[in-house]
């Protein structure tokens, strides 16, 4: 934390999502010694961060003056501060210093940007992958899973892709509204999502292959009640197929539910997916602040 | 019509819709002498076909024996009847052999369903197929643009592949909620339309392409006013590069305003769109239900 004149003897470290936060509290030794969850998301706390910061430091018994470095959307333009993203030839170990001070002792840590052709972003996932880094993970794809999953491909710490797929959006969308809503209502099925995963390898576009779960349900080639666990498959594979030249391990940092979903996924295609757990990653980046 | 003993002095055809129906008299040279279009689409009149047919009769001024023939979701398990779907490899000349009778003068139109791996189905654009058949066009892509966008490949009148691309219900539905709804309040751009169809020929998977139409905008390489227009070009694009093996002319029938829309895509794939009046395609397959 070069923005800093002191090594601070603890960091509280907030992962700052849309809806959410997660917080950790840090010693000097990079042991996580507090640990804190809420529903106070960039958008139930804008534009009153720093207040909520106050608040939240008091409701865990905190001094003021903790040094608080917080990720994700709030670093968006949506949130506190818009920190412009750091291109992504910037190795991941110098992301600490490159913190965006927003107050006394009030950090952002900035997201990452892939430029070109094939435009990608990132704001908080770039926290995970220093924890991973720190943990090890220097190289390979590194998934992400959730409401828009990111597959990092890195290289001695250093980002050399970013693809980003709206797979819990799609899924969560399709679910509520148009022609496949109505299908939604069934069990999980492994049979039915292994099925999807093998219409992902077909490459048909998926706004193609989405009108076909319906297909295969009218032609009577599919029980209704499997559609939703097909849809899983489909997007969940079509990662998957877009990421053929992975190599044999795959790092996941995700929930129990969604490692599990995406280790079957990964078996299916021949790979091994190790996952780490997120808080432990989180917590083993936030050591690399007091570097 | 060989489900009738007789041959009639005119034809009521109506192609019933989920939402609306259009209705066309025609007589035994082939001519349109009549049409209606109305709201009273399926999900407005189920169950009362019958008798909602009755009225249409009545309000047109025809007698209550007219002969009437529906195509579309009116032959769907939602709809009036459930019709079974006729194999891909049935000829669509044969479709008049093919009707279901479902109370006396009154007959749906069977949908196509191609089986297989690539499931596909069609209801309502077959008696479409008929018409451009009719018209000449027994070879090569014919596109249906729409809500979900048909893309059917005849080879001497026969279906070989029925594509659909949910590409209309994305748009609407990623318009309307998620991540790109708040970017889509632009005007039309023909550029970002190009540059749209350009992103598709990338042939990243649509849930990662999707992401990045966000992406571009976050990163300042888009204006978000230009998001509406690029998306279009992006689910529009991706019809057009699953369809790359398409002969120099492909068919589409087509209301003015997409065929406007899919002819500018189609020259940019270096394509030549010929459209079909709908109406006037579907009064020419009426035409051959009197054979």
């Amino acid at each position: 934390m070069n923005t800093s004149a002191y090594t601070p003897k603890q960091i509280l470290g907030i992962d700052w999502g849309t809806s959410n936060r997660r917080a950790y509290l840090i010693d000097a030794n990079g042991a996580c010694t507090l640990r804190h969850s809420d529903d106070q998301g960039m958008l139930a706390v804008r534009p009153h961060f720093a207040q909520s910061i106050e608040d939240l430091l008091a409701a865990m018994g905190l001094p003021s003056d903790t040094p608080v470095i917080a990720s994700g959307m709030v670093g968006s333009a949506q949130g506190w501060h818009e920190v412009p993203y750091l291109d992504a030839s910037v190795p991941l170990r110098k992301l600490p210093q490159h913190l965006l001070r927003v107050a006394p002792d009030r950090f952002i840590v900035p997201g990452y940007c892939q430029r070109g052709e094939d435009i990608d972003v990132m704001r908080g996932e770039e926290t995970q992958l220093l924890g991973a880094l720190a943990l090890g993970h220097a190289d390979g794809w590194v998934v992400l899973p959730g409401t828009h999953s990111k597959w990092v491909l890195l290289r001695d710490g250093v980002i050399q892709q970013i693809r980003t797929f709206m797979t819990g959006e799609l899924y969560a969308t399709l679910g509520a509204h148009g022609t496949l809503a109505p299908l939604m209502g069934g069990p999980e099925s492994e049979a039915a999502f292994a099925e999807g995963m093998q219409a992902a390898r077909r490459r048909a576009p998926l706004s193609n292959a989405l009108f076909r779960v319906r297909a295969r349900v009218v032609a009577g080639a599919m029980p209704a009640a499997d559609a939703r666990s097909f849809l899983s498959g489909l997007l969940i594979g079509t990662e998957f197929v877009a990421a053929q030249d992975a190599s044999d391990t795959i790092i996941s940092i995700a929930s129990p539910a969604l490692q599990q979903l995406y280790a079957t996924a990964a078996a299916q295609f021949g790979l091994q997916l190790d996952g780490l757990d997120p808080d432990r990653v989180y917590c083993a980046a936030l050591a690399r602040f007091f570097d």
